[in-house]
């Protein structure tokens, strides 16, 4: 548990902090330099939000590497921690850098770095190249009090959209379509970005947990499930809320709401630091199963959000990680009828000074509009 | 050339030509199976549209692997050719497959795959695996002729919106976010989705090749640079113009709008089948260099377009692509002065029976609202 804590402890701290981490670890790993190819990763660490970097972070010092296109805004968001150096070629260019005759062992996240480009940097650079797991995913599982403000404020934001995305739905007109176009559009006036496509899916549609929205037409009593998430400098949230259009509330729709709605409390409250990703999913996961409908919940329970809408710590069936201090994630239990109607209710939840924190504010009783 | 046309003639025909063609590759390889990860491949083959699947292809049957979320999508969207299978974790779900005990060597997109989920593949499998060039990639560069009909049906609603949103721009009151987000709101309205964000780049952020939208407001006398395209039914559509807000045009301005447009119409004069995309990029990059501004064009001339917006071919400086029969491309040179301002103009440019036809229809001469 001594590790757990001084990891925290980072997230709790400055980018210095952060890269000092790296550095123990490479020291750990006894590598040199440190290549970053993951995008998320760069941008959690530098602030640029383009869509092409890299980063090596040696012994003494942290390079960030870009192309022509991005010359201007890498020397307005970069953080100056970092060495900027533009590239026309990343490999040419690096070589012809001093720092890198005093390398020999270069680690890379071996979990997205293409086996191509490894192949090649090691074959062109002639170092050698080491396999590591991902360290700033490491890090970037324990949020900051700032960051969890950051990701607060993204909440905030896409509550106040989906509330006010209720008032114009006109049932017997607007499509599913229209209405994530309309959450975009609410979510880019307010100064953010879609953390991810809007799912708006009514009827039988909302049975696809993942549906795409399409040209139907939300109809009078009919469930209509709403997935959304506002990314907000830099920070990601995520909800769902599955509401019913009419007041004639189908008996069947009523019992799963129920269901679902039971399987996420119980989940919340079996939530605690130190229990696992896995026994948590498990508490929704045994109660959906109890009530004989376990094989519609296919889905893993949550997922850690930050400067991506999915990241670590998983909540699921296949989940390593423990709940600890300073995580931020998602509770979403679902139960999806093929042909049918789904249910899914997803709140974000954080660990702070020992305790669970629910951070979304909207009601999960049914809604019905 | 003989493998060119041949080449050419697989992008015109269905499904079954293209499956045939990865399995000839696969005799030449001297594989058993291709395992396919890169998404926009899968996309590509089968019209799957969600977020995680795989595929496996044979020398008799083609397997689409998807997760219990992607279940009903994949039953309704994903070809007949392919049967489908549902994972809890992919390689348990595949080991047990019989097809898996006659295959000995499986090739992978060595430019895509992770070198980590390679790693893991070949031992949990136990199989071979064999690093190879995108199979598909070379297929998704020639367009059939339905696949150049959906890119323009794409352009065509992007075009459209171009129109539509230089009537909304109040100049003194509308932001470039704002402007964004009525792109992408139009771009939903019309049963597509965008391409990629929106870039719109009023006064000094237009020096910013890729600038991100912002809370700026939109002046008169500046020039507004917009880049905009739509996915429509899985293709997709870019098009950029550098536009005037208001009637005096500076002639600082006026001059650099000219060399890019000469810029562009050179590299568009040029293009036939059978010339290099290096050598297009040289005709528009010789241009501006000849004019003084050499060093404010940093980045390639042009890229194809197809299920990505940027595919093969490539045209620029490190291209080692050859134009030719069914290719759909970009050709958008541009100047940036950093700290005033820039112009791009980018038209999509087709091969068809032996010429060169343009795709984008918008006018290229300076546009003042």
């Amino acid at each position: 548990m001594k590790k757990v804590s001084e990891l925290s402890l980072i997230g709790l701290k400055n980018l210095k902090n952060k890269i000092n981490f790296i550095r123990k670890e490479m020291e750990n790993l006894k590598i040199d330099a440190y290549f970053v190819y993951y995008l998320p990763n760069i941008s959690y660490l530098t602030g640029f939000r383009g869509s092409s970097a890299y980063l090596i972070i040696t012994k003494n010092k942290s390079y960030f590497i870009t192309d022509g296109r991005y010359k201007e805004e890498a020397e307005k968001e970069v953080e100056r921690e970092f060495k900027i150096l533009i590239h026309k070629g990343l490999i040419e260019t690096i070589k012809k850098e001093k720092f890198m005759r005093y390398i020999k062992r270069i680690g890379f996240e071996k979990e997205v770095l293409p086996y191509g480009f490894y192949k090649n940097f090691e074959k062109e650079t002639g170092k050698k190249l080491v396999p590591c797991d991902d360290i700033i995913k490491k890090i970037r599982k324990y949020k900051s009090e700032e960051e969890i403000e950051k990701i607060k404020e993204a909440q905030k934001i896409n509550e106040k959209i989906f509330n006010e995305i209720l008032e114009i739905i006109e049932p017997g007109k607007t499509t599913e379509s229209l209405l994530a176009a309309e959450i975009e559009y609410r979510i880019r006036k307010n100064g953010g970005e879609p953390a991810f496509s809007p799912i708006v899916a009514t009827g039988e549609n909302s049975a696809l947990p993942h549906a795409k929205p399409r040209e139907r037409i939300i109809k009078n009593n009919k469930p209509l499930k709403i997935d959304m998430g506002v990314k907000y400098k830099g920070w990601c949230s995520d909800m769902t809320r599955t509401i019913w259009i009419g007041n004639k509330v189908s008996k069947e729709f009523e019992k799963i709401y129920q269901i679902v709605l039971d399987a996420n409390n119980k989940a919340i409250d079996f939530l605690k630091p130190g229990v696992s990703g896995k026994d948590v999913d498990k508490v929704a996961r045994d109660y959906i199963e109890e009530k004989g409908y376990g094989k519609y919940f296919p889905h893993g329970l949550g997922h850690g959000i930050g400067v991506e809408v999915h990241e670590a710590p998983a909540l699921s069936f296949l989940s390593k990680d423990i709940i600890e201090e300073g995580m931020v994630f998602t509770i979403e239990p679902g139960i999806y009828l093929p042909g049918d109607f789904g249910v899914r209710i997803e709140d974000m939840v954080y660990i702070k000074d020992g305790e669970k924190k629910i951070l979304t504010k909207t009601k999960k009783e049914l809604i019905k509009i």
